[in-house]
């Protein structure tokens, strides 16, 4: 049996993407795959179309690999993939594969197998609004989505604060797109006036927005991100 | 006085990078950008030559941003850049500026002055790390480097598994490449056995190893990691 590779496949972050935010050596896995694990099969289908690389959709294999596919369930398609294709990708919603996201299962099982694992470099919303917010790089923690109930929210923004104010680690989270606002003027609400929050807006797209600005002064300008993809930081300057 | 535009430019990960890492937005920007801040100012003279745009490197002002470099020193620089000057680029030694390096001081003092700030998607390797491990990517928290100290050393290996164990946050972590064997056998020596560790060696290169194992199986055949660049990763599998 040829030893299989499975590729990491990042994908645009904006359905209205600036051109060239992916690197070649991505697209020429993706001319070379024809296998792939994908969370949303039409939304990757539509990624690889975008791409115009003269790539017949018919002629690719797409398995669907969500919250709710099971160990049983991939192991079930790994021994239905003929043993001689050496390829297989992996593709998230937006970005990069295994970071918030189910792809990081098929990862497992290909540690487990003995695969290559190749991650592919392409936008990631947690690094790139990190590298924006001009706060604490050296440690820094993603914590998903903060809790939906308003009493374990605000508890949970206000230990975020604490941890930032007393070990310097910078805290990043997202929120599913139409809790955004919600979250946003929670966040204003329950943190101190004088703490830095940062909000990276539509990266990567025309209307991208990176904005660090302490509490009390998001206050006075509050921005309508309903529904709008937004990554939300909380940390200390680094300009001492 | 033009507003101006931060730009975090991301470079290789390596010396002898796989080619086509780079996304072509990137090049764009350094076509335009005449104004830089770097960690190294050889070893970003060195990266613009080595993507071949025709580019003369002497007509490219160069700052020096370490981690010595003092809010007064960037502010006297900011004073003499001329008013006209749009593009403002800012480099690390390596992959995304701002995480875990000086960058982050002039992205915090660019968003006092209200310029705006472009991150550019790019090689990173702590993201690469974790899409690579197989790893839970909904909590992760990266934690820079490990004390070098041997005792406090052990007990950080020892917070971090317990971490792991209760909270399944995945934990990413980076040495000195000179210390890497030394901070590898002491993992070996101080976690459980069971435990997963991932190690992602020599990211984006022809040599690139991406590896989860249990401890007791990496303990069978111990890597030579001795001045190689290296990732360090403990979490739990999401193949569950």
């Amino acid at each position: 049996m040829t030893t299989k590779t499975l590729y990491l496949i990042p994908s645009n972050l904006s359905e209205a993407p600036v051109p060239g935010m992916l690197p070649p050596f991505l697209l020429d896995v993706i001319l070379k795959t024809k296998y792939y694990f994908a969370e949303e099969l039409r939304t990757s289908r539509r990624f690889i179309s975008s791409l115009k690389l003269g790539i017949k959709i018919e002629g690719l294999q797409f398995y669907e690999l969500n919250k709710k596919t099971s160990r049983t369930e991939l192991k079930d398609i790994l021994l239905s993939i003929p043993a001689e294709v050496e390829e297989i990708g992996v593709m998230s919603e937006a970005g990069c594969p295994g970071v918030a996201d189910p792809g990081a299962k098929i990862v497992a099982i290909a540690h487990e197998q003995g695969w290559k694992v190749v991650p592919i470099p392409g936008p990631s919303s947690i690094i790139l609004g990190l590298m924006g917010s001009g706060f604490n790089g050296q440690q820094f923690s993603f914590d998903g989505y903060l809790p939906i109930n308003n009493e374990d929210r605000a508890k949970a923004m206000r230990k975020i604060e604490e941890d930032v104010n007393n070990k310097g680690t910078t805290h990043i989270f997202i929120e599913t797109p139409f809790r955004n606002q919600i979250v946003l003027v929670e966040l204003l609400k329950n943190l101190n006036p004088q703490t830095l929050l940062c909000l990276a807006i539509n990266l990567t797209s025309d209307t991208e927005s990176v904005v660090t600005k302490r509490v009390a002064v998001w206050k006075n300008n509050i921005p309508n991100i309903h529904k709008i993809p937004t990554i939300f930081l909380i940390g200390k300057s680094e300009a001492k």
